[in-house]
């Protein structure tokens, strides 16, 4: 395709104009999703893009490495970014709209706003990566605000975010209903991931043991194991495969994240580091 | 009036059903304004649904104690509750919608989130009184996105209270213009307040101590005195004039609550307590 022919798509960086575009869309009784991304598209997210260009009238993809859910020591630095391929995709899709907004327009300096849920925000990757989830639901609900969509779409292999956001969203009654969406995979189950980009071959062939191993974990637990001891076996399995650190392997009530009893939803969770790579993934049970 | 002429007033229970009529009035283009209030209404309350009728086409009042905004020794069980008043005086005054929500639609059991404003709200009122500020940035985030009003309406009398409401809707990009409005005054400059009810005659009349000796502490220091001097002059004034402890009276940035530095624009706040009353008051300097 020439550059004259690519399709294009509209870019909107601050809030007063996304503002006026959408207004615009709701007066015309035009129904508005969006997908909030961190850029560095994958087939993961394209599948969100496409569930809101299916199900709603405007889709907006919104675009912002956000620096409130990075530690210290991580990845902010380096995350992959690449908005032009990112846009072409987009554009390709059809996506109606795409919010980029810097830095200053998300933060200001004197920013000091902070939402946070307990309880469901603390355990697991929220105590794995302090303040992870407050940069979560604070973007995120700023995001809403901005976007002042009727639908958001999330993937599911964030699996505990999903469940903070949709806190979030109910406590707070933000007129957006979250949608989740089913794990995009690779090669031998891999979850897709920007942050698969970091990995070499040998390693993606080696993290595949993630997503087995979550699958075992549930149906052992499912089958009346013992959930601390399968845990423990599933995060040994982990290690053989190559896997540097197990952060966490469990099997969870798969609404609260608490302890699971049988007869309730079961969620197999685990986050664990392939070289320097923290990867998560998570099945139903 | 008798009963049958008596002014009705639509009172919702439900952000369902209160979402619904704003739809409806936003659908027709209607400006919608929305006066956040703990009830027990004085002309303080009045003199905000005055201003939100006069400068929108629908005026919504909001009528909940919220417990997240009182510490755990102080008053929310005996705070004044009179809905059926405050009906009547909203009614008389034309209001449109009375959203008056029961505690399980604000805060069902399983409810995790909090939203607070670091800084600003971590001073003077939040640091005396710990969590309040979390409390209040809470419930009006939450009650923003069950009104989706275009305006707010507070009373300067918390004026502390309106910089960080004003901060966390500009943070958070909630779209809801925020306007503070003056604080209505009675007998002595006294300022009114629903806590005034719990004071007896005698006290109402020492109370009147609070705002004069805020007046003199600006003008003190807007002259050029010692700000710290100034201040603890003005405490042992209070002292002096029968308040039975001081929790603040300082002289302050206006915008950042921070120290005063000349040429910037100087408010002088107070906090004490008029026996088991605590009462707050601010002006201008």
């Amino acid at each position: 395709m020439d550059a004259i022919n690519r399709p294009a798509i509209d870019i909107v960086r601050t809030t007063a104009e996304l503002r006026q575009r959408v207004k615009a869309w709701h007066k015309a009784d035009q129904i508005v999703g969006v997908v909030p991304t961190m850029g560095a598209l994958h087939d993961g997210h394209l599948s969100l893009v496409d569930r809101s260009l299916a199900t709603t009238d405007r889709t907006i993809v919104t675009l912002f490495v956000n620096p409130k859910q990075f530690g210290p020591h991580e990845d902010f630095g380096v995350y992959p970014r690449d908005e032009e391929r990112d846009r072409e995709l987009l554009a390709t899709r059809g996506v109606h709209l795409l919010f980029a907004p810097d830095l200053d327009e998300m933060y200001p300096r004197d920013f000091m706003t902070s939402v946070s849920v307990s309880g469901l925000g603390d355990i697991l990757d929220g105590s794995c990566r302090p303040g992870f989830f407050n940069g979560v639901s604070t973007v995120v609900a700023k995001l809403f605000m901005q976007c002042q969509a009727d639908a958001a779409f999330f993937g599911e292999k964030d699996y505990q975010q999903v469940r903070v956001v949709r806190c979030m969203a109910r406590d707070l009654a933000i007129p957006t209903d979250i949608v989740a969406c089913p794990t995009i995979r690779g090669p031998g189950g891999l979850a897709l991931s920007s942050r698969n980009a970091y990995l070499s071959s040998d390693e993606l062939a080696r993290a595949t043991a993630l997503h087995a191993e979550l699958k075992a974990l549930a149906s052992d637990v499912r089958a009346g194991g013992n959930t601390e001891a399968c845990e423990a076996r599933a995060t040994s399995r982990l290690l053989n495969a190559g896997f540097a650190k197990v952060d966490y392997m469990v099997a969870r009530d798969a609404d609260t994240l608490q302890a699971w009893m049988p007869g309730r939803p079961l969620r197999a969770l685990g986050a664990a580091f392939m070289g320097r790579t923290r990867l998560i993934d998570n099945v139903a049970g």
